[in-house]
């Protein structure tokens, strides 16, 4: 028995996944050390902050000394995760890093492992761009291939192309361009693998969109259990494994008339499990550190018929959030700014009535 | 709304009980600050610390200029609470400290409101308490008034009492000697008011104790429903009202024979009440953030049928902890040292029976 067993966990990000990976780790007793060039991150109110750039040296030195390092954002440099990666155990493995940054080799290596997708292409040139868009027809989505979230970097072209324009418009970075699919409803997977294999997953998620940027997550996603939750845990099972994954992996899907097409993953913690943290027995934060560190999997199961809703601009009244009912409240130390994710409230709801109640309850008093 | 909203809570002593509060505040962004003697403690790990004694004026001040100052232990410096109560709000008020850290002042208060305890007989010198005993009776406990926890500054006497030698034997500090009762089990209740006035409760807990240490508590305590539980919720009312407390106070009662006896109070969060980070829908210590800073309280039902183990002396592994269907665990970063509380873990279940499994379960995991 160890006179006394802290262990450390690198984090490259300070942001509010940071911040809640670092809350979760106390009661384990495992202490993060977050690398953020920005100085007052959310991070760096619950733990220590580097600032620093993601590639300096000494910074990513401090770094190694940890028992692991992981991160918060698909970004991060590849230079930085290399060298890194030489030194101390990086997870999630670099290698899902360089899926999850580029739409076109995430998109590739779904449709390699026979997971289903919009069809899609590349486009290197306009001219790529315009035969791509002949071959797969308006509507079409233009995404870059790198860099984009929150729908930032994307567009929905509806009526007749003018290849060379958008192309402008991109500015010539690399593009890929997806197949329109009018689909039902956004779910969400959230998956955890730890370094000795163990596997585990979050009840699919039912997410809703405003503006670009998720605003309600609702879990289990009705009307999921048995077809759609074993179709989800089989496409993420396929990614998991063909990463030799380690920590929490979301995988976005649509729902097409009754089938699943992966749309996109993020090799981390996600916005649609923050309902985890009260709406499941162990939240994905301390889940993805249980993973990385070899312990074993928290269980997955959710409590009763959580919902998270984002708070997004403005800071809301805390007395009135409080007062709703089934109400928890998640702040994450941001100044107000617009389109800004400040925060979020997770709902707990006995029954799939009460949860219907209490988000439109939460909804009429957030809305101005 | 505010550009950013953080709230600052002043909390006298940085142990696993400030270490909780603190990690509870910060999804509310209210922030604490610690103030403690003791470097490296458990509070510090989490949250700013102050190292300096609890009169230190330069550290009050610091605490002064919180929207709210705490404690999270009741033998606080009478001087510091009363300089500080002067600049800024106390919670729970200092008139609940001067209770709480005398017996005999506890007892009588207990007594004055109508609620049961155990016969009390104070003793200021070698003659009062060969008085006290010749009235109460063997067994009797024997007991200082102030600075006892965990079963110190305590004595069971069983046999013919010999007054002078006991009185020498206490070193001469007011005693107060009580009727020995033999009771079923020992409840606590966790109860909250808040500056508002608003009161909750949580279920009645039962505690099993080892060699005067909380080793497991179970709750809602089985067979309490009802009868008891209106019968403590009753008591605790008293006391609240009494004090115009707020924040959270924990109950401790004897069951004798379907009766209730008020043994002592304690005006903070408490070991009791650890249970409830999981355990409950919101815990004792965000309960208390919420109390103090005149925020709406938050749930306190019971989720399932959860229990808490202390762990006491040795460091567990965390692995063998966490492969414990249910299990959550909370070590507070001390070094490993006889008798010392290093953490405890929550089981979370879905039926009383499946609660005796994983007690069962874990105690022989933690059995050397």
């Amino acid at each position: 028995m160890a006179e006394r067993s802290a262990l450390r966990v690198g984090l490259l990000g300070a942001g509010q996944l940071g911040r809640m990976l670092a809350l979760a780790g106390y009661p384990l007793d495992v202490r993060c050390l977050l690398l953020d060039p920005t100085a007052d991150s959310p991070g760096s109110h619950v733990a220590e902050q580097i600032v620093a750039e993601y590639t300096d040296p000494a910074a990513l030195a401090r770094l190694a000394e940890c028992d692991v390092v992981s991160y918060e954002f698909e970004n991060v440099p590849a230079s930085a995760a290399a060298w890194l990666a030489e030194r101390v155990p990086v997870y999630p493995p670099p290698a899902a890093l360089e899926v999850a940054r580029d739409r076109l080799h995430e998109k590739t290596r779904f449709r390699d492992l026979g997971i289903p997708t919009a069809r899609f292409k590349s486009a290197e040139s306009a001219q790529e761009l315009e035969h791509a868009l002949s071959e797969l027809g308006v509507p079409a989505l233009i995404k870059t291939r790198t860099l984009g979230y929150d729908g930032k970097g994307q567009l929905l072209l509806r009526d007749a192309p003018n290849a060379q324009a958008i192309w402008g418009r991109f500015r010539g970075v690399p593009l890929i361009v997806e197949e329109y699919v009018a689909f039902q409803r956004e779910l969400s997977l959230i998956a955890v693998r730890s370094t000795r294999g163990d596997v585990a997953f979050y009840p699919l998620v039912q997410n809703e969109h405003r503006d670009g940027i998720l605003h309600l997550s609702q879990a289990p996603a009705p009307n999921t259990e048995g077809g759609l939750q074993h179709t989800a845990e089989d496409y993420a099972s396929r990614l998991l494994a063909s990463l030799d994954y380690a920590g929490v992996l979301a995988l976005e899907l649509f729902e097409v008339n009754g089938a699943l097409l992966a749309n996109e993953m993020a090799p981390r913690v996600h916005n649609s499990g923050h309902w985890t943290i009260e709406g499941a027995e162990v939240s994905q934060f301390e889940n993805h550190l249980r993973a990385i560190l070899g312990l074993p999997l928290g269980s997955t199961a959710a409590r009763g018929y959580p919902a998270m809703l984002n708070l997004i601009g403005n800071l809301p009244d805390r007395e009135r959030v409080l007062a709703v009912p089934g109400a928890h409240l998640h702040l994450y130390g941001k100044a107000a700014r617009a389109g800004r994710k400040l925060g979020h409230v997770t709902l707990s709801c006995n029954t799939a009535e009460q949860r219907c109640e209490r988000v439109d309850a939460l909804l009429r008093m957030l809305s101005p």
